[in-house]
């Protein structure tokens, strides 16, 4: 099917690391889209910016057996497309630009907007 | 109102017993949804499935004055229709299908991406 | 753009003053709902109507430096319609109709259901 025939799904991921259980669980239900040939889509948000620093990723990796990092490069794997939102990853989250890992699209808050109304349904978490 | 003909709202429920304040205004929405002539959802998942343990439930019942079994029956009442993820279940809350409560349907992740696009809308709690 | 025109975005939020990063992310994106010509609405309940206690943001405004007191006042100036869930204001945070700011419309449960089922999109925290 064409990217633009493919009905789209937006995710909002507003937790981090401090509840685990909230982030992961999105980013299966994002690979189950995008294998049901929906266009999935991940916002990430107040603590969620938290998830894409590379350090902690990188210490994740080391350590082995991180259910987000799991699911993260299923995600990823799948062509599930993922935002940050540039005032949660600054001003919440205390990061810059440079900390985030690559294949993450750095946008503000509006673009949320804009994708809530492309998108044909969305699910929050 | 035939059941054809009526819109369908899906309620997606993510606490447990850890939080019950995110679990029974949902079920409460539910049952008012059910009563305006909605077709009314409650999808179970990360922490949700543990509301729905037999033996939880069963201890609630004895002890009382417990707004989730509250509401919960009241729901049920009304019609509302109740979906678990399986994932969940078992990876997260480390339940079988046996300790399930009668009148919840188990169902995979993929089900509720189903639910999501089959429904007019959506509440997330 | 007339008011007939615009579509319309619902936000909820669901969190108080215990998790105050829940509280004013909604707000700034219901400002910049408002600033891309949406019609943007918030709903309060579970915890959220802690946050319209006039006592606490009188306390909050002589202390200073709340962020969630800084982006309620720029969503009421940026025109966002803001409503509070009853059964959410009495049963869940104990609080009368008296003790709500004013330019909030203090409503019933199944406002929620019309809410929603009368906006385009909706966010919910």
């Amino acid at each position: 099917m064409s990217e633009e025939q493919k009905k789209k799904v937006l995710i909002v991921v507003t937790h981090g690391p401090e509840d685990l259980d909230r982030t992961y669980a999105p980013l299966f239900m994002a690979s189950i889209a995008a294998s049901m040939e929906y266009d999935a889509q991940v916002f990430y948000m107040i603590k969620g910016p938290l998830l894409l620093s590379k350090k902690w990723q990188e210490e994740e990796r080391k350590k082995g057996g991180n259910p987000f990092i799991h699911f993260f490069d299923m995600a990823k794997d799948n062509g599930v497309k993922m935002y940050v939102c540039v005032q949660s990853l600054k001003d919440m989250c205390h990061m810059n630009e440079n900390e985030v890992v690559d294949g993450v699209e750095i946008v503000g808050g509006s673009t949320l907007i804009d994708l809530l109304f492309d998108a044909d349904r969305a699910l929050f978490f």
